[in-house]
């Protein structure tokens, strides 16, 4: 066996690099001596005299954190222009990329956020005096300078300028400084709509970049989009001209008396939510009329506004590829960059495990000394002891990969009985009848609560005693739940969705009994979360399988398309409050044509008290939560012109702009949503009729054989360089495979499918091409600077820093 | 020049086909001696002489009309199983089959279907006398039936019965037939739902076969559809319960207080037609309830509706191909039949231009002689006499080329004088300045428009004088006219779409002026059609003339859709009228919760007369009209509850699963649209992507040279077998070369682009798949039953029919 000689090469010396970390190179042009230790390391005499071994690994350890940063942009998307280029940028870039600062980043973005709710038209449990909430916001915004300053100092301070994100955050920040000094001095609030522009600062934060790829994705698809707004507005005008002539002359129509009402009722149509009333005055009085409308509506909305729709689709089919193929493609040169500061001179062909360890140890620190190891197998797919850059390429793929022993239960080590009894229970709980069992129960379930609905209508249904069917199906669900967490192991019980939400399902279920036991009334929505089991039923068939599986995996691109829609919500809601905060309230708008949806009396019938209520009024924008309330009812669009006439009555007609443009700015986020939505099911199932054999698929599954002689001898390795605490995992492996009698042991590695895996699979004959091309064109850009050796074919030179002089 | 020679085979022996016409087979073991000509020609003396002249042509004129007969099944996507199969069938089969009898089809169908104006609840203008239209009704059902018994004769009753459409119709009939008998016995209107069945005659026109298309697909649609309706309604169920639990406690909230009422309004809510009014009692009363419906339409409404159109978007788009599979394989086959009946025994290898013309005389009988040479000339890629199978394939693309001789204009025939002036124009109206300095009228007419209109809001508009900038555009826009179809010719100008609509706007806006001269009021509307020219600045831009031509391509498509949605809408309103005829009427509903829009009262607030007008009354089922106009409305979605709370107060709960029904019906349908105008519009996209190089396209065209000789060749021809009108074209066209000098033209062939074409372009590469696999198919279905000759390698013998005795 070839492994059996590895451990020679894992204790060879570590060597040259073939090139340095660029930090080390600095450092000793740098005038500033705060690195002393390893400014003599790298004198030149140093740096000839490659014997010195303390000089050499802290040589590597540079080169190891280099790389780790270069995989860290290639996997966040950061444009290498933005690499850090000496060692105090990388003091500054290693303090900004931690969790901690972007907690702090989320936190300060947050609270300026939040403000708004204790700002001016305040909800009214959260009022702060203007004294303390100006505070407060100068507070966070002396953060976000801090902030700023630490991304300036890594950056420097020409890349700063020409960074367009940071340079608006710049601005943006200014201007709410000045804003608040300005609020603090005049102990007034003015007029502030630039609060709508807070949302950069949340947009900027680390953890946003899903909404910044959706808010890039937008305006990328906004071209087309205004292209078939226009077609759509020009239709409008015709048929407003054309209404206009028609149904003027009709002075008991309300709706097209000006052109301006004509325009206005038309768009307002347009969103279907005047319908059938704009029609029945012209209706009444000439039954053709309605001709007029039933063609406009088949041209705008039945036709051009799916257009829209078509037309949106198409673009974002189009970036998604695009995007797709910029990202693998900077993925590739990330690692391409990494690869050149981790082979040796010695050994140009390739990565020994001893430094891609190196590597590891920066770019995931959590990882433990067995999955590294695993990795590095993983990786390695031509078995020689080093990995090559073609294999290297992959590193994205398996890095992911969560290591498990094959077959490892976690009773394994338990005592002989008591691992017969839950290899029972696991048994019994992977079989099949134990499973249509619970389905049978849940449907019987099911039908039990709508009979039970049916009966109690209308009757006192929350009584003291808890109805003993409840007890009885809980029961049998917590049973079902505890078999399968001591049958499966509680941690390989949660990794499944499915299980998860069972799991939450039950026990909300249980909070609820018990809030019923001690009748507390807030809880006892938490009762009818009961029928939500019953979404287990729909994992019988096929195509909800496949339905719900995508739900799953489309959750958190959802959440962002949804947190890009709020952060729009913001924008509205600041400048919604800053002109409309208080016009609308009970009986405001009896002149209005929606008077009765305002009106709000009570008067005396007889001797019962009528109370005649137009709700209305509540949709205000008086605070941030209702305003909040009020878009999303606008978004939803129908009977929007209530709130928009009731608005413009107490205010000017130039009130309805604001209406118009959020409905046309919600029109584009939902169809960029509605495109999201068929895509990526078009796409899956595309992908599922192309892969018809694999039915049944958990993600991405790698196995690999791991002999004991290896994990010895990483054993040995560890035990030379580092901390004992690495090798304790590994020699409790060693133990257990003695226990067996084992040779070796088959390690399983498993992550769940990503969109970019999809992706791999469906462009599989593009992305050579691709590659291709790649190569090609950074060929011709920087011919190569040093002489090509074997394996190093592929590999290219970087064109973003010249490296010629650091290359012997 | 090879075809110089080419004389000598158009006249040569007519030859004895490889495969005899079924029906001269059939003659002779028919005991009715009809065709007593034939008989002796087929018998078995005549058959062994082939020199029999007139005997042979008469063999061939029958197989010239199988042939085409085969290649219009193959065109209709008729199934072969009813191909005529013997003499009686083939007289049976043509007279079914021509324009004649297809509209006597229509016109019954289009007769039982506006019956309905004028029964029972009808159009108060359209009142006929049950014994009218119960005897209309009767005579119209008796011509069906006459069609039916000549469907019958032509597909036997073995294949009658089997024809499932045929069948279902029949059983419709008798239904009908019973129906107005007993209607015309008891001189009474019965509940005639039934009457709703009327719809299969229109759809088993031959007309409507794209009507016919549509059902299928959706009918394919339905089973994932249905899956997601489950999702949808399993959701909805649990949200009713849960609402029902939340918000019944609350009693001035009226949506909630049953199970039944809270499974109701969220339906309705699902529509978001009762949106913020629904939310609105909880909301009063705790604002946190807002989440509840907040979660509720982001789960339904945003999420798995929109599900519901990627599934359909998906099934749509899978169907669609396999469709245009499925069709061009059939095609193929028609094509291999015909093939068959027109090649000689003497030479098996292709079809000599006598043969093939002997065939276009049947299949498109109205094809001049210069046309048919060109399309044969077009078939034959080899420049042999004769057409080999492999170019015989490519039969449907060129038949449908309309041929014109290049650079013919329709004034090449005047003096010179006149053709130099006429030519002057031609390159005028071609130029780019005339093009532009229109786009610059039609803007500043734009303008124009929109300023007057605004000048004069409120004022007596339509008065006697006419605006003069009126006249100066109108003026303008005819001269415009006139010197295009002066320049183009009138056939040409008409041919292209823009023109069309440009030409018809122009004539309306005339006829405007004239009712505007004359003052008849009802016509001035067209004068608003002006604005209508602006339509034109949109072909400016690539994008709009794509989406642009794109809708002129699909118009039949959208056509279609739309009459599939009428007949549902037929349907639907028949039943509507049987049970709420008369139900809605002024102040009906006082007791419902919708009273307000139905209220019309006449009262006096001091000495002013107040009107309150709710309309609602007037969207009723009292007669066809008004309910497809109410149906359309149901369509729109808005506000359809009020309607059917109308109904529903004065009927039972259980009218309101019609308006559910309807409204499942109508999503289904408005989806496949949604789904048809996505997929067409991404195709067509993705279409112009791939062919980026030739941006114009107008439609094929194919060009093909004709020698002198050639032209000479085909008149002789021509002069030997049939009349001498033929020759008289091609006559014209050698006088024009003499006069010319010139010894061949150029003619080219053109017709607009199909669906078809661009299918045939994007699926390239899984045709040639298709055919080879289809082929493959066939040899392993029916083992070659005759020796092969070297070119009907690749021409399978048919499997539908017996013929291996016909064949020596």
């Amino acid at each position: 066996m070839q492994w059996r000689e590895l451990p020679a090469i894992y204790f060879e010396d570590p060597g040259s690099p073939v090139e340095r970390s660029s930090y080390l190179i600095e450092l000793h042009t740098d005038d500033g001596g705060s690195y002393d230790v390893v400014s003599d390391a790298s004198s030149p005499a140093a740096r000839e005299c490659c014997a010195q071994q303390s000089s050499a690994r802290h040589n590597w350890e540079m080169n190891y954190q280099e790389a780790a940063i270069y995989l860290q942009e290639g996997e966040n998307n950061d444009k290498f222009f933005t690499h850090p280029k000496n060692a105090k940028a990388l003091a500054a870039y290693l303090f900004a990329h931690n969790h901690l600062f972007y907690l702090m980043e989320l936190s300060t973005a947050l609270l300026l956020l939040l403000l708004s709710l204790c700002e001016a038209p305040a909800v009214p449990m959260l009022r702060l005096g203007i004294f303390v909430h100006a505070t407060l916001e100068l507070f966070a915004l002396i953060v976000v300078v801090f902030e700023l300053s630490m991304k300036m100092r890594w950056l420097g301070f020409q890349t700063f300028i020409r960074h367009k994100r940071t340079m608006v955050k710049t601005c943006v920040l200014l201007v709410q400084f000045i804003e608040a000094i300005v609020v603090l001095v005049r102990q007034t609030s003015h007029v502030r709509i630039t609060r709508a522009l807070r949302c950069i600062f949340l947009v900027d934060c680390r953890y946003c970049g899903a909404v910044r790829r959706n808010l890039r994705q937008i305006f990328q698809s906004l071209p087309p989009f205004i292209d078939i707004l226009l077609l759509l507005l020009f239709f409008m005008v015709i048929f407003a001209i054309l209404g206009f002539y028609l149904f003027s002359p009709n002075h008991s129509d309300p709706y097209f008396n000006t052109l301006e009402n004509s325009l206005v009722n038309l768009f307002v149509l347009l969103t279907t939510s005047n319908f059938p009333d704009v029609m029945m005055p012209s209706y009444a009085r000439n039954p053709w009329s309605c001709v007029f409308f039933i063609v406009y509506l088949s041209i705008e909305l039945y036709f051009i506004m799916n257009l829209l729709l078509a037309v949106v689709f198409d673009t974002f089919n189009d970036i998604e590829k695009r995007k797709f193929k910029s990202l693998l493609l900077h993925k590739r040169t990330a690692i391409q960059h990494a690869y050149r500061l981790l082979v040796t001179k010695q050994r140009p062909s390739g990565i020994s495990f001893k430094h891609f360890e190196g590597l590891l140890r920066f770019y995931k620190p959590r990882m433990c000394a067995r999955e590294r190891y695993l990795t590095f197998k993983a990786l390695n797919q031509s078995n020689t002891p080093l990995v090559s850059l073609k294999d290297f390429y992959n590193f994205y793929e398996v890095v992911g990969l969560k290591w498990k022993r094959s077959r490892e239960h976690w009773f394994d080590d338990l005592p002989r009985t008591a691992f017969l009894i839950f290899k029972g229970i696991n048994i019994l709980v992977k079989s099949r009848v134990f499973q249509y069992t619970m389905y049978t129960v849940v449907a019987v379930n099911g039908i039990w609560i709508l009979v039970e609905t049916f009966m109690l209508q209308g009757g006192n249904f929350f009584s003291r005693n808890v109805p003993w069917s409840y007890v009885v199906f809980l029961t049998i669900y917590g049973v079902e739940l505890l078999l399968k967490t001591t049958g499966l192991g509680p941690v390989e019980y949660l990794s499944s969705g499915w299980n998860l939400f069972d799991f939450s399902v039950t026990l909300f279920a249980f909070l609820g009994l018990m809030a019923l036991a001690f009748n507390m009334e807030p809880f006892y929505f938490i009762v009818v979360l009961r029928p939500l089991q019953l979404l287990r039923l729909f994992k019988l068939k096929k195509r909800y399988r496949n339905v719900l599986d995508t739900m799953f995996e489309l959750f958190p691109r959802m959440a962002s398309l949804g947190l890009t829609l709020l952060i729009f919500y913001y924008c509205f809601a600041i400048v919604g409050m800053e002109f409309f905060a208080g016009v609308v309230y009970p009986n405001c708008c009896n002149t209005s044509t929606v008077a009765d949806s305002y009106r709000w009396v009570n008067h005396t019938v007889g001797n019962k008290t009528v109370v005649e209520e137009g709700y209305y009024y509540l949709n205000n924008f008086d605070n941030i939560l209702n305003s909040f309330v009020t878009l999303f009812e606008l978004t939803v669009v129908n009977d929007w012109y209530i709130i928009m006439e009731g608005v413009t009555s107490q205010t000017t007609h130039w009130s309805r702009l604001y209406f118009m443009i959020f409905y046309i700015v919600t029109m584009v986020v939902m169809t960029i949503i509605v495109a999201f939505i068929l895509d990526a099911f078009v796409f899956r199932m595309n992908y599922t009729r192309k892969n018809q054999d694999s039915e049944e698929d958990n993600g991405i599954v790698l196995e690999k054989e791991i002999s004991k002689e290896e994990v010895i001898g990483i054993i040995e390795l560890y035990k030379r360089t580092s901390a004992a605490t690495e090798t304790a995992q590994l020699q409790k492996i060693v133990l257990q495979m003695d226990k067996y009698g084992q040779m070796s042991t088959v390690f399983l590695g498993r992550r769940s499918r990503t969109k970019s895996d999809l992706s791999m699979k469906m462009y599989e004959e593009e992305i050579q091409e691709w590659y291709e091309e790649h190569s090609r064109k950074e060929e011709s850009q920087t011919p190569l600077q040093e002489p090509a050796s074997a394996s190093s074919s592929s590999l290219k030179p970087l064109s973003l820093r010249q490296r010629s002089q650091t290359v012997i």
